[in-house]
């Protein structure tokens, strides 16, 4: 296996957030200081330390990791050594860091329980990635972790996923509840189209061939085919002829992406991606000084 | 299996800790609001809910959803039917709403990611207290996802788990670096003592039985027994002779839980516990008033 | 002139910003108290207040002015009498407040300046959605105020407009720099179209035919015309064929509204809709109750 | 026209409210980053930039600007070219900026969006300060943008004018409730001079030349006259002899504004300095390195 | 001893920025729980309460501890017995509480330390008060404790005093290096008289008597006269003959207060009101219903 | 009197809290600006600044006064001179700093007042340890300043003083309402062990030596002797006998150390220490550059 093509970068634009989030985790686990390292260490003690891969796994959240450091104190210096995105082997090196002993071990937790999230999400992401093959698009949902949405979406693109919308504000999804009251597919969707900002494209979910046809004639861009059969799916690519996208959503699971690509859809969604993520295994080595 | 015994609460005095994260992660999905509700549904419709288990799960998080649906919108009512800590059967229900159509809907997503997330510690705590039995203590750890400790904790507890130290500053635990700093796991101790708080215990991590019975004269309150076998374990029990409490980290799993508790150790640690968790399986249905 | 149709609602998934913005405002003017009305008023004296159009403008705002007072002080209570979006005549009442006075006179300025400027929007876009007629959609930019934007977007629906994209991250908009760099119309639409989320529309910019005609060849959903006169804009109209949305953009006023709408372009949108209006008139009366 | 004398200059104690804005407006824009940038130019991209007049305007809030560029991005640098203050031809370079590409165009609409508006208070302001002439003080208002106060009042002297009370408690204020409830105009200013702190001064609203003369034996230190006429303004100005400040509210216009300052009185307040102002036309040319 | 006259109250608008302090307060505290509440109540246990004095004092700080109670859980009640600036003796009641045990003792102490804190300064400014007589005023200084200024002002009103200028922005305070920059005491008052705003009054610090008739003859509002012995107090006021304020800075001690007052002049500040002020004695008594 | 022996540091972890705690001092002195500096002094002014010792006192909050300048103007250079914990002579030069003169200006209130505190406290603790000689431990309580706790508490450490539990989830205590509603000292104390982490010591406090019996027989840690008179501390010690840490609290007097200490109990806690300190007597000197 080898690290995904194209670079996978934080956008600049985001680090006041990811600062806020990090700034949270920090005042957890940090608000009464570290009492052991004040008790048994010179606070001019210096040390060098390494964060390394226990098992295979996709890299994803270094950067993040850094700022910790520097945050708790800019005197840590810090390098990102493995790619956002790359696979790594066990034992393999992710960062070195070197700065006052103190801040380095108070800093520790805090910046592997973030690294270890968004190494687990982007490595869970890969292989779902792998399995669902080059033409069918896996995205994430909003099933992320309160507080963390912004590392969530960035470790399932360093996964090579893609993100679904961001929040309820950022395009129109239609569900069940919307049709019935609006007074029917083709209702809600013209609602959509006269209220919405011309820049959302407007998907509307369906649970069979008829509501999937009203949608495509109303005008949606993006059609949700919720709990669809592998032969429903063929069926429903086969009817839609390209006339708008296709997203399956609900029982994806790695063994059937390789039928719902098959099928033809576009795209399909995971909540799983996120909500039920085993961390990935790296560890922090810290040698103080002599 | 039945509930807990002891009832499970959330202390009235961490709300604020805890509207912070609610605050946070509605803003997260709804800074620009809800433009498919705004778009397809009168401002002016009601809406009843339920939320309700879709799998075997130990219940946790009711007055957290609660607090999200009204912070939404106070004109929504809730009423908790599952209590915290209860294990629950696919199909019964957890939580009832009534309310504004759209902010139902807009809470929805918040409500149900913190539930599963909750429900999810607390059931997988759940099912490795059974293993370990009545005699040994199962802790979690600092591994808990960022932003999110006082609820992971609480979690734990409602799943009849325990706590471990809060943060850096709550307890003393000195580690490898501590001590070959400080000059040895005398020293280390004996600087513990001088410098924490009184209210502290005091807890050393050991690699041999040499260390163990270093810390023991040294005056440790727990000593932490890294990576021992179980036959050290046993052997450790035995020299130990109840002068300390012994707490096992490192490889705690399902499988081993009985073995660690037949050991006669006091306290088993498990980052697992908070790191990596499925969500639990609920699911919320909304009717809108006709 | 009459009400707009169709009811205009702030979103009540939207209260938490608004009140974060209403905080900061009463920050801003109340930090140190309100001097004068501590030294010549009671603290028990009680007041009735009204607040009336002083000019013929649309409403808009009333609900955030009644969360001001809120905010003051709970014990005031609000009555809203003109509806959002609706045309008043000088003299008409607006809303209506009973408290405590100091409260009443402390929140009067806060509660005015948000009202005049959400007023002063949605006037302004009212008379240029009259231009623009029913056909061509007016919208404003991200040319808002800082700070302000969910009330400046809440604002031009309220006068009969609608919104562009909320943000950087919420729609592609490929411009000048973009397509430099991406090596063309098609290279840049075809990064977009990899990348952006597939719920997102794909807008990009364009400033003569052959690169309308690259765009849409290449999957834009929106075209931008950048600066083109009134005939060119018929032209495009021409060649585009429904084939996309077309929007103009740049040189955008009340008086040539009418011609960009008799051209058949779908979308019109305008930066002094929110960047350079006046405020509206509207005053605070109050009376103290004897 | 050529720039004011007397530098203008932001205060460094305000510069932590400044960056609260600074960041409060990014977040806006920025909160799920920048989607385009991300698709279609490289993360190592970098830039050169420049900010231009393209109207004749006064020039406000270069470093506001420059703040916000450093906040997106460390790694950009700015430069500050005009004067806080200066008039600018169209054409005339405002700010050169350097640094990553995707971290400038992140930056652009904020930093923008306060310039024009800091930009558009000065020049208002510079153009009722001609009109004023020299000895007539023109102040601003509590009429300032909600969350920009600190900014509109900079942007007041750096066109020329004069501040008025920052807030409710940095001075006294009587108008006709305060007077009312107090029992009178003397009875009024005698509270306010009983209980305000000795180092704000106390400003009485008055209607007639009555409480003007009350006003001044009570001990008023400024008078505000209340929608006075250009006649009575020459009277009140006899009248009150230099005892007290004059202070014209109301009806103040570009138009007026010599009559007033020939009838004598001391300052003229103006909302619409603040609360009904054109954006400033400036505009920020990028060119991405080859 | 006799209650102040004049009922002395908190400004409602200041309780968004109370609300803060109470919030930062508990923070502190609570922000892991009270472990030995939820070891040994159980969570529906309710309780009463009381606060009451220990000793004679001013009581001050009623509605904030109230608000603290609140705050906790709003299933307290709270009842306010003593008047804010009343003289109570050991053993009054000053609260009343009822509500959830829990709470109630999560509250306890963060209410306390700022009651306690209120009623000492109260006390100690009440007893200087007493001192100083009818016709010189006491005011504060800005030495007050960081993060309690709105508190800390108020409990000086509450005792009787008076407040000096808030912050550095609410007043001008010419200093002796402000003096030796702009030139001289003229030149300084004529740069603050051109460039402040009109509603401030402006104070100068002298150190002889020249300088005290140039910042009389420059226009200054106020004199600060800087270590005057007691003779030269005295000839202080014979000189400025009423055309100023005077108000005496340093060596302001309860003894010499009386002979400060023979002397005329209008004002004396003292820092030690607010940094060098011993807690009131004040305790809560809470009885755990049956 | 010489300085502590042991470096007292300040931890880089708490840093940020600290920086909180700076920002809410400066935006209470700092946010309307300095109307007086902007008035008289250029902006390019550059100044140099000295901080000394008036009084014999304990330095502590060198580094947090350092950072108040820095956040106010990081082209403010700073030097500490003076060691934490250290005692200086009046006249000894504890700080010195360089930079612009308005900025230096603008912090010097905010970093005098927490300068005062720290050190206030600090001199107040080494006069109470040196009383308590070197066996009593001497510490601190949960009355400190709302929202300072982080520095109060290590000014008691730099002081030579020891720290009681951070907050109420630091530790167990159990008064006398826990033991009532739990049924005893010795059930109060048993549902603490089955229920706290078990990195806390459970403190147990009692009136009378049937408690303190009961108390160590069911496995408190500490006991705090509520009130006990000399006598009664000299027999508690004889009947521990060294199987608890007892702790007096109440009626702890400098003059009583001594007695206390004597007697053979370990701790004594008093909330003197921080809850009535007067400031210590620091000040600063400031010369503008020629």
């Amino acid at each position: 296996m080898a690290s995904f093509e194209g670079a996978v970068e934080l956008d600049p634009a985001q680090f006041g957030r990811i600062d806020a989030i990090i700034d949270g985790a920090l005042a957890e686990d940090l608000a009464s200081g570290d009492v052991t390292s004040r008790a048994t260490l010179p606070a001019t003690a210096r040390a060098h330390a390494e964060i390394v891969a226990k098992a295979e796994l996709v890299f994803c959240g270094g950067p993040v990791a850094a700022r910790v450091f520097e945050r708790v104190d800019d005197d840590i210096s810090v390098e990102c050594i493995a790619a956002e995105g790359a696979w790594m082997k066990p034992g393999e090196l992710a960062l070195r860091m070197a700065g006052p002993a103190r801040a380095l071990l108070a800093a520790e937790r805090t910046a592997l329980n973030l690294l270890q999230r968004m190494s687990g999400i982007a490595t869970k992401t890969a292989r779902h990635v792998a399995a669902a093959g080059d033409r069918l698009r896996l995205t994430d949902t909003r099933k992320t972790m309160p507080g963390l949405r912004v590392l969530d979406r960035y470790a399932i693109r360093a996964g090579g996923g893609h993100n679904h919308r961001n929040d309820l504000g950022a395009a129109v999804l239609i569900k069940e509840n919307h049709i019935r009251v609006a007074g029917g597919v083709a209702e809600a969707i013209g609602a959509a189209k006269a209220h919405a900002p011309h820049t959302m494209r407007i998907e509307c979910e369906v649970t069979n061939f008829e509501e999937l046809e009203t949608a495509i004639e109303a005008g949606a861009d993006i059609v949700m085919l919720d709990n669809f059969d592998d032969a429903d799916l063929r069926e429903a690519v086969r009817r839609a002829a390209g006339r708008v996208l296709l997203e399956v959503s609900g029982n994806v699971t790695l063994e059937r992406l390789p039928i719902i690509a098959a099928s033809g859809v576009d795209l399909a969604s995971m909540g799983g991606l996120t909500h039920s993520v085993p961390a990935a295994d790296l560890s922090m080595l810290v040698r103080i000084d002599a």
